[in-house]
């Protein structure tokens, strides 16, 4: 079994492809759902695996402080501990430690910090991403980057992309190939094409499995997002997956797409979820307003989950409202189904050449309600 | 289709019957699982049924504050809106009043009290109570009680027991009896002989569909909560079903069949799952106990629950420590699993005429870990 993309169709610049893993086959554009420290919040894997989700993401600095990669690895591993035996991604804690931890010290080696649950101390260097990564068994292991801050002079981006092009190819060194796995190099270069180009032929030079599109969705905007895509995307290999980190709304899913993006992860649905949002085929509506105290509607009337197939607005409301965990239960179960079925939509359109139609069909219906 | 109850074997005072309801068949003796606010904390109405439980309790008082009963009735009743198609208690409302609501105030009419959430002010009377369980569409309703303090005198307990007879002949009459539905009376008496007596014999004059025994489980410990029974289940009509009300650790509810009862329903197997106490086999485990956070074997290898099917001790552990909600959500379907497993196992024991083999061989396993 070997780690391989096969592209199915192309339809302008999106992609409709199949992704070979030895933990299952993967079919793309693929929405991955987030899994930090080795639960997606509020679900079951079962309940997970009800929504569509084929991908589930774990996040390296989490599993790292707790409960160790180490003693995940004791268990057999993130699949086995999780009863999750599909795909797994898993980050090269890098982003979290500048976003999370505390007393960061980053030097040529690697980073330094104190854990921002109890202060210990820690170091992750490409060598020691990638080993915790194989600890996890992660099906696809991500190359350790700095995430560059935004905004960045150009020669604050160039030190920062030239400081993760020599720390990604430590990280291909470190990596230990088996069948079926893969690890995924990360462009950078903040919103400087000719950065971007000279990320991208690097990472190119080092044959990576997959190519992940970093440092975006950070505060830059969707229209330069894109802007960005556009001149990166062409890029990157065509045979090899394209996964644009930590993005997005179902919006700009669709847009990314469109610009020849494969995979995407976001805390998005999980954490609306929680918090009594949810996306529907009518726009995002948030269950805690009063005006579905007595709503007798299906939360999406064109969704099949558990939580419209069964319950109401009203009821949904009436969770919320008594803070009851199956409220964030049952939200995080729609807002997952909402987003795989979003993309198998996508996925279907550009069997048949008809992304942009899709494209316009949705967005019409988010128009509706609000 | 008639409410009733059929007594099918007796192993001492122990009884194994069958209920029939307009919600379907319950095989006794059963454990109701507590769903206070019209949902099992932290469960979906899927992961309820697969624990086994077939009876889900809702509570009045809780339901008439939020979401109201009229809500609730517009929904279509408790069983649709929270997906709950089997047979549903509800309490009367009157022993939460006494134990969340504040400035209360209580004549032979009923109670008036303030909501603990908003201070808005309500009324309870025997009547009220019943149009509000038939607004839920309970398919067992309770009767309106004053549930004694304790410890109380023998004139207190009279008192009380006198004023929720009459509450009960007024909840008796205002019940709107419906093919398949039944109400319960409730025998009152505190720990007082000839005062449970004279409750039994009065609600036994106004035939009700089974009998709740309620009072009890209030502090007056395990051996005189056995003294009560032992007292009371005779005093019931043999061939209605005997509840008794808010009882308990698995060992009172096998105390508790061995004396003649047949429903319970506690918050414990669910409260406990939150607070990462699990009943196993083997005993009461405390999930965030350090000893967990290497332990690879399943939380109770006699369980077939998804808690202990798909995941480890350490697992567990870890997402207690993490404070995510699939804790609570894994362990509360493994309490639930594990109080119905019991009840079953009972039944079969009782059927066989090994009931009491039954309870030492269980209660063995208890001590084997702790």
């Amino acid at each position: 079994m070997k780690f391989s993309f096969q592209l199915e169709a192309v339809d302008g610049a999106a992609r409709a492809g199949r992704l070979q893993t030895a933990h299952g086959e993967v079919a793309t554009p693929v929405f991955m759902a987030v899994g930090t420290a080795g639960t997606v919040k509020a679900m079951t894997a079962d309940a997970v695996r009800a929504t569509g989700t084929k991908v589930v993401l774990g996040n390296t600095y989490h599993l790292m402080l707790r409960p160790t990669a180490e003693r995940v690895g004791r268990l057999g591993g993130l699949h086995k501990m999780m009863d999750w035996p599909g795909p797994i991604l898993t980050d090269s804690g890098g982003f979290q430690v500048m976003s999370l931890a505390k007393l960061r010290k980053l030097d040529e080696a690697g980073v330094t910090f104190q854990s921002h649950i109890d202060g210990s101390r820690h170091f992750l260097s490409p060598e020691r991403s990638m080993e915790i990564q194989h600890l996890l068994d992660a099906t696809i292991t991500m190359v350790l980057d700095e995430c560059t801050k935004f905004p960045a002079t150009h020669d604050e981006a160039a030190d920062s992309m030239r400081l993760s092009t020599r720390w990604a190819k430590r990280s291909r060194a470190a990596f230990v190939a088996r069948a079926g796995y893969g690890q995924f190099g990360i462009v950078q270069g903040s919103v400087y094409q000719d950065l971007r180009r000279e990320s991208a032929a690097a990472l190119r030079e080092m044959d990576f499995e997959g190519y992940a599109i970093g440092g975006l969705a950070v505060g830059e905007g969707q229209a330069m997002m894109y802007d960005m895509l556009d001149i990166t995307a062409p890029l990157l290999p065509a045979q090899k997956p394209r996964y644009l980190m930590g993005v997005g709304t179902p919006d700009d899913l669709l847009g990314s797409v469109a610009r020849g993006v494969d995979m995407f992860d976001c805390v998005m649905p999980t954490r609306a979820g929680r918090t009594a949002r949810a996306f529907t085929a009518a726009g995002v509506l948030n269950l805690r307003n009063a005006r579905f105290i007595d709503d007798a509607a299906p939360l999406d009337a064109e969704c099949a989950c558990v939580c419209c197939a069964r319950h109401t607005r009203a009821y949904l409301h009436h969770l919320f409202r008594c803070e009851e965990m199956l409220g964030p239960m049952l939200l995080t179960a729609h807002n997952l189904t909402y987003y795989q079925t979003l993309m198998a939509g996508a996925r279907a359109a550009i069997l048949t050449g008809a992304y942009g139609d899709y494209c316009a069909r949705i967005r019409a219906g988010w128009q509706a309600d609000g």
